[in-house]
């Protein structure tokens, strides 16, 4: 349990017009009491209010869990009947005494699941997004913060650089898929990553977000790899994209094109800018390329304790980014039919500029053949 | 697109006083739809009436992902700055005329995030679970159903296999749950786990949710493992336990009771009869055993596309069990400071008896040390 973010928590909740904040397991969670459980059926809370009394409800199997990491907390659980979870969550919430609260709680997270548990305990209770709070004390990283994705990132590199001399004309986007999560792991990944590898090749290139499939690799394909991940429970989030055999013209041009974004936005990205500004600077390079309606997302996102998560970078995004933001730049260019570039790194905003935690090579890397 | 579930689907919203169902990305999404999201920030949903209009909202960069496979279906996309998401989902929700819906969500599934834009564009929107509707369709698996989870289940017994010759005194349990994950992939895993394999040694494994530490294996030890595997889609979950060296007499006798219960609960479960039954059956063996305290969850639950769902096999569940359920019976005895033993099988439901789809063996299995 981080005492001290919960107590800063707490001390925030009446400028955001909170009664209390409740949250169900994820990153926030983790980054507030240290523990992880699967989001599954069973309605797991941690409860706060503003003069730092927290509770968590819980199943009753998951209390060795905890009983040792938060002896502070109040505990409620229940059994595995679920017609028994309603009165152990109403029981929770009695401590608090509250009549119409306003409730804080994470719109990307929370379910109808658990909201319905909450109103049934407190039928009065008016529920607000907590997340530009929750956002407030995350989206600036700690050095230890900044330090696991730094780690995350050298794993998933390390990973790659197992996988390329494998790779060849006739192996397919799901051997390499494959390929890259066991390198990670064996390179000391947590378990859990971030997602699983992108590998796109040729035409399917030109899907940003395409499932690696069994089309095998040709001469004068761009395979787009976009792998990541885990340490501590913090994740990297890289994209490199390699020629099999010559690439035609069209092909090395976007490859510069996108090069050439992606370096326009480490070098635009310092504190005290907007966050749009970043994917502007990128985007400029690509519109004047000529290619401006085939670079069809923002140029990235933030990333910690989530794979995406703010800021996002894009164009109207006037949040100022400050020393300690992480985020993704990830330009790309897709041509339908034909294939796709984006070569994507993972920065920090430092005190005057912003630092790479990826540094593997962005030059176009050729695999020769056969 | 499965348009024949799409058609049964949208002919069951009447019977359960339902105008619209709204899924948002997960396992009945890609039941229904084929369609795989993760989920994240952006919304997608999938919005369906009682005539059978079909529509997405989802973000523009996805859209190669839905054009081929979703001809039929009205597509709604928006771009990546948040501020423009509110007014294409009214647009979507336009098409269906309705002032007062009453609309289906999944509890476990749908966010506040979604419930908010779903609110904005129809304010007078009534939300209610349509999980028992949704459930009464995927709860009885098809054939080809079963067929994915029975390779899910040999992918994760042949790694298994391959990962116990190295199992030996000094490992920790994080070694062996990485070499699990590796060895899954290698026979053929999709990539996306149900969840990362628990290796739990010694004391852990009396906390039956613990996660692999750096604890190395030591003579006497109870090793509990848990992990499964994935096929297009749906999961695996098995549980062995293993002894490091010859165990003292409370852990063997705990080791029968559990290979004892688990065959109880295979034998006892048959349609027919309500699924706390299963769990009454196994239970009583460990109760007779004189560790009824000691069996701290349910005996099982449904499995399919989700690690955990319905059928629950909780003593109170009345649920009558039907050919085609498939579930887990995986009862455990965990003795708090000393060790834990948990054997699971994943089990159909067939015309007159129960077949259990994974077939290792499950006498205690000693690895002799060094």
């Amino acid at each position: 349990m981080n005492t001290s973010r919960i107590s800063l928590l707490a001390s925030l909740l009446k400028k955001y017009s909170l009664d209390l904040i409740v949250l169900n397991p994820g990153p926030s969670m983790f980054y507030f009491t240290g523990l992880q459980f699967h989001l599954m059926e069973r309605p797991t809370l941690f409860i706060l209010n503003s003069r730092g009394n927290a509770a968590m409800v819980l199943p009753e199997l998951e209390v060795l869990k905890i009983k040792t990491t938060l002896p502070e907390v109040d505990c409620f659980t229940y059994g595995d009947n679920p017609n028994s979870w309603s009165a152990v969550i109403k029981t929770a919430f009695t401590g608090y005494d509250l009549s119409a609260p306003q409730i804080g709680i994470e719109p990307n997270r929370m379910r109808y699941l658990e909201l319905n548990f909450i109103q049934q305990s407190l039928t009065e209770a008016q529920f607000s997004s907590a997340g530009p709070l929750i956002s407030s004390m995350r989206v600036q990283k700690e050095q230890s913060e900044i330090e696991s994705m730094r780690t995350a990132v050298n794993i998933a590199q390390q990973a790659l650089k197992n996988t390329l001399p494998l790779i060849k004309i006739g192996m397919s986007e799901k051997n390499i898929a494959g390929e890259l999560i066991i390198q990670m792991l064996k390179a000391g990944s947590d378990p859990e990553l971030p997602f699983p590898p992108i590998v796109s090749s040729g035409p399917n290139g030109a899907n940003p977000h395409a499932e690696p499939s069994d089309r095998k690799f040709q001469s004068g394909d761009t395979v787009v790899i976009d792998w990541g991940a885990s340490h501590k429970g913090y994740f990297s989030d890289l994209t490199r994209t390699i020629a099999i055999g010559p690439l035609d013209e069209e092909l090395r041009i976007i490859y510069e094109a996108v090069k050439n974004a992606n370096r326009a936005g480490r070098i635009s990205a310092k504190p005290g800018i907007p966050a749009g500004a970043v994917d502007r600077a990128g985007r400029k390079v690509i519109v004047d390329a000529g290619f401006g309606s085939q670079f069809t997302h923002r140029i990235g996102h933030g990333l910690g304790l989530e794979a995406h998560e703010e800021p996002y970078m894009f164009s109207e995004n006037e949040m100022i980014l400050r020393p300690g933001m992480t985020f993704t730049i990830e330009p790309g260019i897709y041509l339908p039919e034909k294939g796709g570039v984006r070569i994507e790194d993972d920065v920090v905003i430092t005190k005057d500029s912003c630092e790479s935690l990826s540094t593997m090579d962005r030059e176009l890397i050729t695999i020769s053949g056969n």
